[in-house]
């Protein structure tokens, strides 16, 4: 009996959705896999192949998806996880290394960068993010609500751009409406917040309005919502925030 | 005479460094460029071709450069201007709308995003972005010195990782170590910073220490520095940050 060949297991971002924005590395990656694990919708993102594997999983398993994989790996096979947007913002990376905990070896794993929905989304409405910001995430289930108040309230304190991934998830509708009046306590009525739905797909929508004129209804879970700083303003169509400090 | 055919204007991100980490959205665009323009190491990244005309500039030229990319698009050429990164992170998007302040008319004109170093020195080291974070420039000349601690200290009692951008120029030696102070007076002796040179590039340098042990002269102007939150641990030889609160 030889020994396995040795295995690999590297996690990828396929970008926001539209395959113009995945980078070479990540495309040679996936051509020299045998397996593909990852949430439903991402792998069928994969083009079938002799010799790959394609392992579809549910929403909620990333735990037991990352066992998988990491399994797969030390058996000799050359395995990628996929995410969408940037696997170590809100996706598999984290969630890849808390299933690597206890384990007695590990395989040679890499993390492969990709566009992150923020990135893609500011692009499309300018330059929001072009001042000091941060990245929050409300649905985070393993998130206390009232931390999320906490470091909305700070941020504004701080005059960050905002960027609020999965703002508004079925499990807690409420999340979001509450950071609207975080954010009404603390910045101006004139704030401008742009709603990026489906970004670089078909179906793109943009809205900005004013933080006056902001409703809870306009985000949902495919919603990436951009907060600007103070000095985040308009030029012709374009929203942008100045390199100064407000 | 006739007119002239619709020029445009594009801001594209070249990533970290690594040519596999460029898009091909973004490829697709320089290829049908009459134009390209930037800082003059990004310039040089692009293959000259006959019918492209190449404007390399020197930094601290990003209005002028704006400018020049405007009138060009407004004469009907097909203007690229190229950052390293993304565009609209601490790059050249912000600066271009700043140039369409006061304009009559503008060109048509898009961004188009790319790996920010954040998220290229993130998949480095694991996935120490993996929860709540915030980007700050230590180098804006633009901010003063108190702005940028008082940010660092929000951002520490909000437990944000952070990534700082630009973290020690030649002009403001002293700031990176007022940050490590501020962060200091804040944060465990334990928690760990990143510091990752030349990401993605052939000398790329990644060195992870405690707090207690970071020094000021760690970084200069090509290191992107990654602060994790209170949760963020090393598995193995990888560095990241849990997906539940610290």
């Amino acid at each position: 009996m030889t020994a396995p060949s040795a295995g690999w297991l590297v996690v990828v971002g396929l970008g926001p959705g539209d395959d113009a924005l995945v980078t070479d590395q990540v495309r040679g990656v996936l051509a020299e896999a045998t397996d593909v694990l990852g949430y439903i919708p991402y792998v069928a993102r994969i083009a079938p192949r002799p010799g790959l594997t394609l392992h579809p999983t549910d929403n909620r398993e990333e735990l037991q998806r990352a066992d998988h994989a990491l399994d797969l790996a030390q058996q000799g096979r050359r395995v990628v996880i996929v995410s969408s947007g940037d696997p170590g913002v809100f996706a598999m990376a984290s969630a890849l290394f808390e299933a690597c905990e206890g384990r007695e070896s590990l395989p040679d794993i890499r993390v492969m960068p990709g566009i992150t929905a923020m990135l893609a989304a500011a692009a499309r409405a300018g330059a929001p993010l072009g001042h000091d910001f941060c990245s929050i995430n409300l649905s985070d289930n393993l998130k206390p609500a009232a931390l999320i108040e906490k470091r909305v309230r700070l941020a504004a304190e701080a005059d960050f751009a905002m960027a609020f991934y999965n703002p508004r998830s079925a499990s807690r509708p409420e999340t979001f409406g509450r950071v609207l009046a975080v954010l009404r306590a603390h910045c101006e009525p004139s704030r401008l917040i742009i709603f990026a739905r489906n970004v670089s797909l078909p179906d793109e929508r943009l809205l900005t309005v004013t933080l006056a004129d902001a409703r809870e209804e306009m985000a949902d879970m495919r919603t990436l919502v951009i907060v600007g700083n103070s000095a985040t303003r308009r030029v012709g169509p374009y929203v942008y925030t100045p390199r100064a400090a407000g």
